[in-house]
């Protein structure tokens, strides 16, 4: 940590320090740096994910809610390239006056989501910002040498597998903008919950390290994120819409003509894997689910070309251009 | 890079890719994360700052200066480890829309500094935020294993050394509000480049990496920063103020009764090393300066005790308790 002015000092000692605890290379966050010894033989993963109120959460989500999104969208990252996940250090730019309660709440979901995923914090920067709460993460992982998944790298003849369901946070967050889903309360609030608090698929991203020859978390839209799969690998994908796992939540919505199928593959969020492996592996790849009790589900093919084109059950093609909003 | 959204995806590709050009593990920033490979022997140093526009710049800075700053206070950082830099991942929130003029001034700058500082881009994440210009620079580098300088590890009887001059760049900021120091252009100019854009001390920081026993790198204000030296070192810090060494304008300043003593030893942004040393080293630290073109200044002693005084030329302790101000 570089604290930069004495208010900033309590805040570490008091609510981040403890959360550095354990680590010899974060010195208790009392330094300019910190140190990391790589684990040999390993590559080290790196990523860095930024999510600002109102653009990326609510600023009125739980405390807890908001710390474990900004640390998960970070974790799913490492998980989407095979690494384990090592340590981390957090970029907080907080609106003044800083509200304490809120901040015990914050570090505690950090706390919580650190022994879950066995990620320390190493260091940091809080700065007072005039804007909205803007948190940057950077988080290291290990992979063993040589062995990162890439984005590159699919073939043709490659199976398109996905993890999880799709389509949920995107409706969770409808939800919470006040859009009627005709849903259950308990459809809603899973839904909402996917939102908040996305589910980093570190086992069977570890899992698939030998089997997939490419992979990346959905975040922008399962469609979008294809793309980039295609483009960097050089190939075309064709996806069977009526493959693409989906939620009770998000079959119900569906079923129930509140939210189209292209609404579902194009929302963004889901922070599930997609990746692409080679029909030999089929078996390998549904025992890792049953040994990781993770669904993880056929939806297509990698093909030539370059595009990505989604079949509906009756063989048109679904229109899905929109895939990932700008928000530029 | 984890792009989000479309509009993401043309400037990483347009401004950002180019700067990471070279780098195998960047991925041409196409990638959910970057690849590196750990130098053998060595240990990796992190250090992560932020900077806030309105905060730690001015909105209307020149766009290259306001980058040169964002990437200067984190190899200042790494200077103060006596590391060498090697990569950094770059968390931009941007205020919409982007102007592409400014932003193609700024990966300028950027551009020019990782030449100088032989620093590459690997990754990074922009996002658009309601508020601010908020820039979130990680830097990693590297160190021979064990041989990371500290904050703590000061001894009674260690002589206190600072590189450069103090006090300038928080004269630079007071230039830039209007605050008339009665100094000529020349010397407003220069105290405002200090602000704007510090200078780290690399080569001070690596070549003292068997000489200090203690080093950090004065952002808050120098007696805020043997502060903290004092406490986690455990010991006292005794200056002499006649010393400390100024700049032209700051002791023009100084001398035309325009700003005391205690303000610039008070006045943040300096990025200027601070360190103790046996004085068995002082030979060696002389010859230090002389190779390395960088004043090193000897400004006092490290003694029993916990406190940092001040003494004035006449002997009596210099009022300093002010030491830094809290933003929050």
């Amino acid at each position: 940590m570089t604290p930069r002015r004495h208010g900033e000092f309590e805040l570490i000692a008091k609510y981040f320090a403890p959360l550095a605890r354990g680590e010899p290379g974060a010195f208790g966050l009392t330094d300019d740096a910190a140190m990391t010894t790589p684990k040999p033989g390993h590559d080290t993963v790196v990523t860095t994910d930024t999510i600002v109120a109102g653009v990326h959460f609510f600023p009125d989500d739980p405390p807890a809610t908001i710390a474990q999104k900004a640390l998960r969208v970070n974790v799913s990252d490492l998980a989407a390239k095979g690494a384990v996940p090592r340590a981390y250090v957090l970029a907080a730019a907080l609106p003044a006056p800083v509200d304490e309660e809120w901040l015990g709440a914050f570090v505690a979901g950090l706390k919580r989501d650190q022994k879950r995923f066995g990620i320390a914090l190493v260091g940091g920067d809080t700065v007072a910002t005039p804007g909205p709460l803007t948190l940057s993460i950077t988080a290291f992982g290990d992979v063993p040498r040589g062995k990162m998944l890439r984005r590159a790298g699919a073939r043709a003849g490659d199976d398109v597998w996905v993890s999880g369901t799709i389509g949920d946070a995107g409706l969770g967050l409808q939800v919470l903008k006040g859009r009627d889903l005709q849903l259950s309360e308990r459809h809603k609030d899973a839904l909402v919950a996917r939102y908040r608090v996305p589910e980093p698929r570190l086992a069977v991203g570890c899992g698939i390290r030998s089997l997939a020859r490419a992979c990346l978390d959905v975040s922008d839209g399962l469609v979008a994120d294809l793309r980039h799969i295609a483009e960097v690998s050089r190939v075309g994908i064709r996806i069977e819409a009526s493959l693409v796992p989906l939620s009770p939540g998000g079959a119900t919505a569906l079923a129930g003509g509140r939210v189209s199928l292209t609404e579902l593959l194009t929302a963004g969020d889901d922070y599930e894997l997609a990746f692409a492996a080679a029909p030999s592996a089929r078996k390998r790849i549904a025992d890792l689910a049953g040994r990781t009790k993770v669904r993880v589900t056929r939806i297509g093919s990698v093909v030539s070309g370059r595009n990505v084109v989604v079949r509906s059950a009756d063989g048109a093609p679904l229109p899905v251009d929109r895939g990932g909003f700008t928000h530029f």
